[in-house]
């Protein structure tokens, strides 16, 4: 359902100036750098591979420009067209005309009102929010490891003593938290759900966030995470194994950058000698 | 309507052990710090004063409790009886049985769906949550600014040219922002609505949570964010001015600090020498 329906042609134009506009595609846009990023839980794994939903991502050529608008008027951007705030992820919702959002929690959201992944009630609905935010946050967290502190040792030594902290061991601790340990009570006390998803019977996008945030931690911490947080790696592996979330894993179409920040450094550095889409 | 209806009586036990418990209560209980910090647009000026929604807020000693429960078992009050993360504000709606919710975002978009300030549809909807989390992120770095850089001279002229540069100065920058001009933004050219609001005919979430991000500035730098957003500046008065919202900020329930941590670090000082409620 999922990866076969990425555009991935020859270049496009800038999807607000061309074709792709959003009151001509009939197809959502997703504009990001080529990388996971902040748009993974959106564009990838999840959402739209889960509900089946094909979209449109601008090839690496269109991203270059947008960067390159960004960078020549910074804010220009959000001020061209009078357009919103200047962020990527940036999402053109073509079956709801007038959805032009930016900022990743946000289009989460929409899509979880627009394919109902937002729990079946106030009272969930109010889970998965907090979930998202706690996600956020964790996710805040692992970024400053990772882009600000590089991985040094001693960072990633300190991360391992207070974000990814077990129960018993954050229980006789000052205060450091919360860490994965806040996510994966939840899900070991089925808290929220009996079912294997953090908030109800089905899957919300809390069970997409925090997927991405454990596959994040998986991917530099895979001993530790499976040791200390033996539910939310059984979660991780539930998710992935989702219809249309396991044909996208498994394709191509899933970049192999996680962090967006990565991708910008290499095209500051190499500039567009880099290969293309 | 707001401010009478808060309870502020006699020491009574933490809301989840007393007779205040989110099962037994008939009114929304709001736990924080007594102080404004990220309680402030949901508790005050703001959603419950707004839509007329009483609320009962443990006094200070309880609150000194909920806090001595933090201290000595870090994350032991998110693993303390099956509740969520740990995490103050913390708010538990009466009138909703089992809402039990942290993290101020959840918290306001909970109130948004209950009292419908979330816009009309989808559309405004996404707008509102764009709108929150980029009120959240300047938050964010305004909080950097005042807790972490404890207002210092210089930190303070390099913030008054990035996150408080007018829309005109930063076209002409790097990359810096965004700033309050992104929010400027939309107001000024009514963007999203001409009525004054900053998404649909009536006061959304939006509303509330930038407002509070353009008081704490005003509190700060008041002829800065005068003068260079003056569509923010007439959005604060015309917030400040609604019913509900104009009583609180009024009254003496509106707690004279505005950081928790300010607040926080007060009662690591002095301990419970303070004087009480």
């Amino acid at each position: 359902m999922s990866a076969s329906h990425i555009h991935r042609g020859p270049e496009h134009a800038v999807a607000e100036e061309g074709s792709f506009a959003a009151s001509t595609s009939d197809l959502p846009v997703l504009q990001y750098y080529p990388c996971r990023g902040r748009a993974e839980p959106i564009r990838n794994m999840l959402v739209l591979s889960y509900v089946g939903q094909p979209w449109f991502e601008p090839p690496l050529e269109s991203i270059r420009k947008i960067q390159s608008i960004m960078r020549r008027e910074f804010d220009g951007y959000p001020f061209r067209r009078g357009r919103g705030l200047s962020r990527l992820p940036r999402f053109i919702d073509g079956a709801h005309g007038e959805v032009d959002l930016v900022q990743s929690g946000a289009i989460l959201r929409h899509l979880g009102r627009t394919y109902d992944l937002y729990g079946k009630d106030l009272v969930q609905a109010g889970r998965v929010d907090m979930l998202l935010d706690a996600a956020a946050e964790l996710r805040a967290k692992l970024r400053e490891l990772v882009v600000d502190a590089g991985l040094a040792e001693s960072a990633c030594v300190a991360y391992g003593e207070s974000v990814l902290a077990g129960e018993e061991v954050l229980r006789g601790s000052g205060m450091q938290g919360p860490g994965l340990a806040s996510l994966e009570y939840p899900l070991a006390r089925q808290r929220y759900s009996s079912s294997g998803w953090l908030v109800g019977e089905a899957p919300s996008l809390a069970d997409f966030a925090v997927f991405d945030l454990v596959d994040l931690h998986l991917g530099l911490f895979p001993d530790l995470v499976g040791g200390r947080f033996p539910a939310l790696a059984a979660h991780h592996a539930k998710v992935a194994a989702l219809p249309g979330v396991a044909e996208y894993l498994a394709s191509d179409s899933r970049h192999p950058a996680a962090w967006a920040v990565q991708w910008i450094k290499g095209e500051e550095t190499h500039g567009s000698a880099q290969s293309g889409a």
